[in-house]
């Protein structure tokens, strides 16, 4: 039985655009070039990158993934909200209400958001069978458990169910680091 | 009762150094200021401050840490180690062997060491009173509990017990953005 184990993959800091914010960074009608497929299906990194800018610091050349999103939304790990001296809130995709902002500079022009930065809260993509196997279901609250030298178990893991969806936990870089992690590696999930 | 409690110190980079390498980096004879008191009794941050370079990146103005050691030891993070291009181990310290090395310039001069790279090995410093008081013992392997939106426990955490401790867990920077954890917060010791 296999039926507990997800495999790992780690979300560097990356951007989500709206239509209107795309038109602005990348010219009016721009479409985003997919470069590769990520996991869940439909989703993908795009060619185009931007640069994120606060008072205190730049990250340059920061991905956009596609596609496009009903609102700009940006992830960034804790570690990465230091270095631009903003204090995003952990947040499940799409609530970004009362989050702080920043500007998003691309090649054709600059976007000043006022909300849409986000730490992702650590979550599993799965599908209805998936969730089935575990006896879990939307919205549930699981605890992962990782091997290895640093081994750690992760709780407050949301379980995210849509037939669309892929088998996955998804985690960002601060976490992959900590428990030494690594896209693709097989971890338990334990109720 | 609150004897499984312990408050949290996050390590960032940082360098102890030898009397050797000191001469080189700082010149002749030259003595280490203190700057602060850290926890551990006559552990302190020095205000002198050192360059680590590799072929893949530099980290510039990193700390000392005093009093000087017998062996020079550089403990960094793994989002550290990703950007100088380097792959320490996880090591409890002083222990070094097969460790990577790195360059580290000072106003004087420069040393290569060729190992002492480390990544540290997650910790309990306690004293023998509190060992009794926590039941484990010296070299034990324990768990530690953490709270919030990014709750985790970390599995594979070293108690270590002597009677100059002073009671505290020390995780590195991976870890405490990981977990959400600043400074003097308080985590749960678990057996």
């Amino acid at each position: 039985m296999t039926t507990n184990k997800v495999s790992v993959g780690v979300s560097g800091r990356h951007v989500h655009v709206s239509r209107e914010h795309l038109d602005v960074l990348y010219g009016q009608g721009y479409q985003l070039q997919p470069m590769k497929d990520l996991s869940q299906p439909g989703q993908y990194a795009a060619k185009e990158l931007v640069d994120l800018v606060t008072e205190k610091g730049t990250f340059k050349n920061v991905r956009i993934l596609g596609p496009e999103r009903k609102q700009t939304q940006i992830e960034l790990a804790l570690t990465d909200s230091i270095k631009l001296g903003i204090n995003p809130p952990v947040r499940d995709s799409g609530d970004l209400k009362g989050s702080p902002g920043l500007t998003i500079s691309g090649p054709k022009g600059q976007v000043t958001i006022t909300e849409g930065v986000i730490i992702a809260g650590r979550h599993i993509h799965m599908t209805p069978d998936d969730a089935a196997k575990f006896g879990v279901k939307d919205k549930d609250i699981v605890k992962v458990k990782t091997g290895g030298p640093r081994a750690v178990i992760f709780d407050q893991v949301l379980v995210r169910v849509n037939p669309a969806y892929s088998l996955e936990l998804h985690i960002d870089t601060d976490e992959g680091n900590a428990a030494m992690l690594k896209n693709g590696e097989i971890v338990e999930v334990i109720k």
